[in-house]
């Protein structure tokens, strides 16, 4: 498993449209022939499928499957599981199932994981910064392909993979995005634009997916149908969607700049005025003004703080996370504090001694603008 | 009328108990004799009584009286006449009253300021830092005799001196002392404890007097009663008890400190971010948190910013003080972002450059303490 203080690939925050598109996540759902499906398979027999796919890996000089690390669920601390699921490499449900014989294979970057043994016996996931639907794919295709080579998956010509959830039968894929909309939020557009995705095929969900609500203006959007279209087509669909979404986002994002610029730019230095200078926050509380400093940098009226620190943050400020680099056990009250101190010190670092220089310029500008305005 | 942008002798936050007590204050109340109290006095004696005055002050050869600046409260704008009530020079009443011939004496640096026509025909104030009560008195005293030579005051040997409102009999002192007192706001304790203090002839104002509320958990703590007991026993009395509050409110804050530690230092921190980063900000908000950062140095959890730093900006932040370092009217919204705007250049020339340093020692400390605590 990759150290804790590292920096997924997906939280480095470049890729086109970054800012907005937080990430770009492909997921294939697979599994072997001639055994149960995880919920019916006994102990024994998800044992051997363990076993099955590390003799394929063990067989397969792909340079890719080569270099996949191998970590067993059962044999890591609660906590350690928890952290996987912040970082967005397993699912909630992979951790709760009382299945046994879970295990993940993962790149050290983190690029790539799967899950064994989750809803399905192979959960390939390959999770990219920005929107980069097609490179995602692209990976998770080659990984499939040199599995395939290696184990025999359940296929029929006339339904594709067969999966154990039906919305899964097809493609086996699921494609999606993770998208930072607070202007729509601001406005009360979410609701109802997110909604009117359905009609496409679209669904939407919150930060840790199924289940989970938006939090920080952070969204999931993700195609809910994997059979009768090609996996091209899915990801060519959900990209244009996803463009229209950012496109939209950024007008709404110029038309409150426009129309409520001093309060939407006190609401931004306030909200970094508390990041950086609270010393007990709530996560819920961190990841809403974590949201505003962010739209303040994409609208210019903070001085730059890299797609990745916020990334990094949305991750690092989570229960397990903190608890895992304090190497301790935190109650609530004390996660408190630790989140407010490791915003502080991200925070600071970011200007550095800079920020008094910094600090006058965008004052400035704001004057500048508070005249024009 | 001294220049806007100069610091009051009381503002600089010097003297004993200075963080605590803002400030002291001496107020004599005096009349002429032979002439009918102002709310009975013709204009022509209004003015009659201004040119006694006048004359007064031109035979005397007190070297304090010489230095005295002659103001025509009617010849102001609106707006200065706001603003010398903002800076405590002049009471509320004063410019509301339907008054003619309404005149101002003061020193430059404010210590003394006279006013002429307002409920009496003389009232004399002498405005300290501090707890400094009986400068205070010795000032007002030496101005009182000095214009007592050359006046004929309304004095009989049964009530002392006479004036409008019987409160005011006999001395016609009020002496008062402007408290700050966070710690007993926050523990809903300065209803009870001020409200007591009637028993002992103490009446409790806001921060600006008569019929104002409390705002940033200023109080202003005065004598009620005049007749039947000496200057000398009035200050002593009402400086014993103002040592008593601030006693009261040192223990309350060690307390707090000790107990809510963390949540203290949390909002004592965020009160200061919002500060130094808004852009728009009312008054009653602006207070409010002025008044958390202030205990915040008190206690040591911020670095130093001096008491004349707060004294200055509790003028500065008001509606007529704003406009006037502005030059121009403004609205509500625009005295909102003036303010914030003045706030932060206030607070951020404090620390200047050596922030950096002194935030990481800072937090070097709470770490400690926290471990400790």
């Amino acid at each position: 498993m990759s150290d804790h203080q590292e920096i997924s690939k997906w939280m480095e925050g470049f890729g086109p449209e970054a800012d907005i598109v937080v990430s770009s996540r492909i997921r294939l759902a697979r599994n072997l022939e001639k055994y149960p499906f995880p919920h019916r398979i006994s102990a024994e027999q998800a044992k051997r499928v363990v076993e099955i796919i590390q003799n394929a890996l063990k067989h397969s000089s792909d340079p890719v499957l080569e270099k996949l690390m191998w970590v067993s669920l059962e044999e890591m601390s609660d906590l350690d599981r928890q952290v996987l699921v912040e970082r967005h490499i397993i699912s909630p449900q992979f951790i709760n199932s009382g299945l046994k014989n879970k295990v993940i294979l993962m790149l050290k970057d983190e690029k790539i994981s799967i899950m064994i043994n989750e809803e399905d016996h192979l959960r390939i996931q390959c999770l990219f910064s920005g929107l980069q639907l097609e490179n995602a794919w692209e990976l998770c295709s080659h990984v499939d392909d040199a599995l395939g080579k290696e184990l025999d998956i359940a296929f029929t010509e006339k339904y594709g993979f067969l999966t154990v959830c039906p919305t899964n039968v097809g493609t086996g894929m699921r494609a999606s995005v993770m998208l930072h909309l607070p202007a729509l939020s601001m406005t009360g557009q979410t609701g109802k634009i997110l909604s009117s995705l359905s009609q496409y095929g679209i669904t939407v969900r919150g930060l840790y997916g199924e289940g989970t609500e938006s939090q920080g203006n952070m969204y999931q959007v993700s195609n809910q149908l994997t059979l009768g279209k090609s996996e091209a087509d899915i990801i060519q669909s959900l990209k244009g969607i996803a463009q229209k979404v950012v496109e939209r986002e950024r007008a709404v994002r110029t038309l409150l700049y426009s129309k409520n610029r001093m309060k939407l730019i006190d609401r931004i230095w306030r909200a970094y005025g508390v990041l950086t200078q609270a010393r007990i926050i709530s996560s819920g509380e961190a990841v809403k003004l974590l949201s505003d400093v962010r739209l303040g940098v994409d609208l210019g009226v903070i001085p730059k703080i890299s797609n990745g620190i916020f990334n990094q943050l949305l991750v690092y400020i989570q229960p397990a996370y903190l608890q895992r680099i304090n190497n301790t056990e935190l109650d609530e009250e004390e996660r408190d504090i630790k989140r407010a101190e490791l915003i502080r010190n991200k925070l600071s670092n970011v200007y550095d001694h800079t920020m008094t220089a910094i600090g006058n310029e965008t004052k400035d500008k704001i004057n500048k603008e508070t005249k024009e305005g």
